[in-house]
This record gives C-alpha cells, structure tokens and sequence, in this order.
C-alpha cells in the first residue's frame, strides 16, 4: 500500500444529520467531491437537497476519507465497513467521545493504522440536515485523536480536514479528550439536569422566584435526554470521575455548614469558583476580564434597542458582548453593552450625551 | 400604644450600600421623608450625595419604618436598638435569608410584635451605593415575612414600603422563603462554583475547549466569596437540604454510569431536567417557550448589529430577547433573536429580502 496523499479530494460521509450535512457544506463550498450516506433515505435527499453532497454511484473512485457522522453507538460498525469496502482510506469520525468509540471500532474491525478520531467543538441546540450551516465549524477547535499505531499521514489528512472545513485542529489523546469534555461539557450538562430537577415539583411561588442566575444555570438542561444518556454512557469513567469530586466538594460544604466539617471549606470552594471562573476564555479567546460593562436602562419597544446599538456604531465602538437583563413583568431592560476598556468613557459619554439611560 | 396608619411618611435606612442606597433613592422619588446611617460615614456621605436620603436629626419625628439593609450578621443588632430608639416603629431588613435573621432578632431583643422581614428579589453584579439605581426593585417579588404575633398592620406597612418601591410583595412563612432561595438562588450558586472549581488546576487546552454552555454554568461563580459565604451559612439548614438532594441524585447517576444502579436513573435525571427547565419564567413570566429563535449570522463589526435592530425595528418587530453566541476567535457572532411566535416568519422575510444571513 503506497501511503496516501494528505490532499484531499474526496470525502465520504456517513450519516446527515446536523453535523455530517454541516460536514458536507463546508467541504462543497471549497469544491471537495462529497458522497453521503444515511440509513434514513428521507434525512438523506434531504441533505443532497441542501447541496451537502451527492449519493454514491458504483463507479465511483475510493474516497480519501470515510467520516461516520452518526451517534457514538454507531461510530465502529460503520468505520469497520467503511475499512473493508475502501481498503485504503482514512476513517474518522466527529463522535463528543473518543475513548469508548476508539475501542469500540478496533473491536468491531476497523484498522488501527488508519483510524483516527475527531471532535469539532460545534454543535447547536437543533438536530437534522435542516439545521447544517457550512460555516458550522469556521474557527471552532477540532480535537484530533490519532488510534494507536496509526500512520502519521492519517493523522495528517484528518487535520487538513478539519482545516478545510474552516476549525482549528488540536490532537490530544483519547483520554485526555474524554477527560477534557467530561469537565467542560458533560458533567455541566448533569449539573444543569439536576439542579432544573429540583424544580419538577417546587411549589408555584417557588419557581416565580427564579432569575437570571438560574435560568443561565438550567439552559442546558432543555437538551435531548436520549441523546445525552448516550454521551454520558460512552464517556462514563471520565464523567464519574468529575462528578465525584463534585460530589465530595459538596460533602465537604455540607459539613462545614452543619458545623461538622473545616470551617474553611466554603470559602475555599467559593474561592475556588472565583479563580476557575476568570480562566474561561471570552470572546476572540480573551478573558471575560478584558471587557468593561456599560449598563443602559431600554423601554421594551420596538426600535429602542436598535436606537442603542446605532447610537455605539456612530461612535465607531465594537459591541464584544450585549446581555438583556429582563425583569419579570417589566416593560424595560437593562442592557449590559461589554466593551474594550479603552473605549468605554467614549461610549458611556456618547450614549449620556444622546439622552440614553445610562446606568453604569 | 396606637395602631399604627399603614400609610408611610418617614422611613429610617440603616446601611447605604447598593440595596440600602436604591431603597432610599426608590422612596425619594415619590418624595418620601428618607433617613440615611451607615457605620461607614463615607458610604454614607456618598449614598446622600446620590439622593438616596438625608442624616438624621435630632429633632427629626421617629420614622415609621426602620429597614436594616445590611448583612444578615448584623440586621439582629440594628433591629434590636431601633426598637428600643423608636417604640412605635415598623422594624424590616432586606437580607437573603429570613429564618435565622428572624431568630436572631428576636433573641437580641426586638420586638416581635413589630418585626417583618423582607427580601426583595433584586440585586446586580456590582455593590457600593455607586451602583445604586431608584428602579432596582420596580416590578420585582418582595417576599414579606411576619415574625410570630406580629401586628397585622405592621405586615401591611412593610407590603406598602415594597409597593412604594415597585415592587409585589408576596407574603411566605420564613421556612418557605428560605426553602424557596436555596433552590433557586444559593444551590445554583454552590454548584456554579464547584463546576468552575475544577478549572482552576485545568491544563490550558481543557480550559480552551470551553463553550457557551459552560460560561452560562459558571457565571455567577465570580461572585465575591465572603458575602456568599455568610449567606449560605445563614440558610445553612436549607442550602444542606438542597444540596443532599442534589448529591444523591449524582450518586445515582454515577452508579448507573459505573453498571451498578438502576439503569434508567440517568435517563430520569435528564428528562426531569427538561421538565423543571420548562417551569422557569421567562420575560414578562411568559415560559420561555412562548417564543421562537430566529438566528442570523452578522460580522463583528461596529454598526452590524445595529443594522440587524434597525431592520427588526422597522419590521415594527419587538425582540424579546437576544442572545449572542461568540466563537473563539471567529471575526462573527450567531445572533439568536427570539420573537412571538406570530411574528415569526414576517421577521425571516424582512431580514432576508434586506440582505440579512438568516440561518433558522
């Protein structure tokens, strides 16, 4: 066997759902020759419809590249295949797991010299070929996870694929991988389910009591249950072990509270949180830190917020970030507008200047 | 000693800090007689300078109500001593936590026949009377709570005083209101923390990988640990409740995820997510699926978001709200307005035929 070119000129991928019809766009709009495959014939005219891809034809040459695009559960029986039929193609996958669909593909068949998994860290709060946007994964982080012994110019050509379709390839192994997203997205996820389940029962004026923290808090937790439970299972070792020191932060709260524990336990975990929640990048990759906030009290009305947004860009000022504080009720909002420290006199004297409400 | 008029003419402000100041400065604008103490004169200078009040003379009448707007440690003592200065007055605070206050009042000596605690629903990121704002509590719940064989119209003085504010005051047991915030205010707030916790020891290319669900999760984890920490050891008994729960939910999962619990406790935690999410309020207390997103992809620039309102705003469109996600380092932002369902597609149309990248 020759070792292949990390050019890529044809990509076939497996399953059209959000991601592989995203896949399939991004891939088009830079001319790749793109097959798809869905065992849904419905999900998958619907993606050639949307010009993610074309079906295969038999004779059509070999792929460079076979992407299973499915759930988790599916990952290895489809590279398998995908590693007899075309014998000398690269297999990947973008499964939110990389240990467990790992092992599950060498077991089920698939060749270790030419596997390697991947992850876009993209996604959004819909599912289905309808939702794919070629930019989906523009600038996002695509961790790459090579199998063990896998050829070096795999590795290379899942990153040219990742590149291609507009991310930014970091290869990491499948434990740290798994490790990573257990803390940054799955173990959230369980936290978010939890505490929105302490609700299900909670007495009407208890809920009419909720802000903004909560809601923020909770989000997440209006995901898909069955697709989660998935996710959860395959990174099972990883989330349990997050969850458990969760767990015993939490013991060591509680006792300290009840008067049994160290009286330092709770200011440390809240120490703890202050300190971890300044390292979370912002946008364009900067801290929240690195923004200040100018508040500006709106009237609920149409136009008022656009009024706002054109006095900042009169003022020639970037808006980084806009968060609408709404109050229950109330036909007013406040607006917190986050820009860069060096402007935010100009745009608070700007607006004050225009008659806008500013608050702080 | 007569019943007193609920009608409220001079009211006494211990503590000018930020809910102190916006007290004061919410009853000078319907021109109530404000008194202002503070142990720090200049707190208190800055809290008169603002409007929020005058100091006290003495020649000055007793004030009809005396509010303690303070931390819970110290509202026992200041309520205490104005009962003794001022035997016909109203006594209420304004902290978090209303069982232990309570508690600690009356054993300090304040009479229970005049004590009310209070706790209006409203609060902001920042502290000092700077941040102080007169329409901080417009249209927010003020959860009003009698101490034991409290007279009937010292409960209506302090429901007027939240009413003067702009507020709605509801009137809960201590036990329930403190049950009440431990749900929806101080467990989110542990358990941002501990999430953000774990990334304090995170390498960078964990810390990297985060999204918007995770700053969402840990927002409120930047709050300041000291003040969080007295209120959480003052709703001690309830935040310990809370969080056992939460604990044993985890334990369950973690037990199902290792294949030694009962398989469908992960299943549940999820779906039971979905079902308290769906209880909180949205805007206006409307669920928050009373609206539907309309997303559109905009260049982060200055004046494009304020072209996306604009057109909104001539559609004659009022935006509900707006949500925008960033992409590390990405030049652009998905901008996700949400709109009443019957605006909906006249809002695609017009964003559309305007040149717009509406993408759902």
């Amino acid at each position: 066997m020759t070792p292949p070119d990390p050019a890529i000129q044809r990509v076939h991928i497996v399953g059209t759902g959000l991601i592989g019809t995203s896949l399939g766009l991004a891939l088009r709009r830079i001319g790749i020759d793109v097959s798809l495959s869905d065992r849904d014939e419905a999900v998958l005219a619907e993606a050639i419809d949307l010009g993610a891809g074309r079906k295969r034809d038999t004779h059509d040459q070999a792929p460079d590249i076979v992407v299973a695009a499915t759930p988790p559960g599916r990952v290895g029986e489809v590279l398998a295949d995908a590693g007899r039929t075309w014998p000398d193609a690269t297999l990947t996958h973008v499964a939110s797991v990389q240990s467990q669909t790992q092992i599950d593909a060498l077991n089920t068949g698939a060749p270790t010299d030419r596997l390697v998994g991947g992850h876009p860290m993209a996604g959004r709060e819909v599912s289905g070929p309808q939702g794919g946007r070629a930019d989906l994964f523009d600038d996002r982080v695509w961790v790459v996870c090579p199998a063990p012994g896998c050829e070096p110019l795999r590795t290379q050509q899942v990153r040219e694929l990742a590149r291609l379709c507009g991310a930014r390839p970091v290869e990491m192994s499948v434990a740290d991988h798994d490790a990573a997203v257990a803390v940054i997205s799955h173990a959230p996820q369980v936290l978010a389910s939890t505490l929105a389940g302490r609700l299900v029962e909670a007495p009407d004026d208890v809920v009419v009591l909720a802000g903004q923290g909560l809601r923020d808090m909770t989000r997440i937790a209006g995901s898909n249950p069955q697709l989660w439970e998935e996710i959860l299972r395959w990174n099972a070792a990883s989330v349990s072990a997050v969850l458990t020191t969760i767990v015993e932060d939490l013991h060591h709260l509680i006792d300290d509270l009840s008067g049994s524990g160290d009286s330092l336990q709770t200011r440390d975990l809240l120490s703890r949180g202050v300190a971890g929640q300044a390292r979370i990048p912002g946008k364009h990759g900067g801290r929240d830190g690195d923004y200040e906030v100018v508040s500006v009290m709106v009237k609920d009305e149409p136009g008022q917020l656009a009024s706002l947004f054109v006095a900042a860009g009169e003022l020639g000022i970037n808006l980084e970030d806009v968060r609408i504080e709404h109050v229950l009720g109330r036909p007013s909002g406040l607006i917190d507008l986050s820009v860069k420290p060096q402007v935010i006199d100009r745009l608070r004297e700007g607006l004050t200047r225009q008659g806008f409400d500013v608050r702080s």
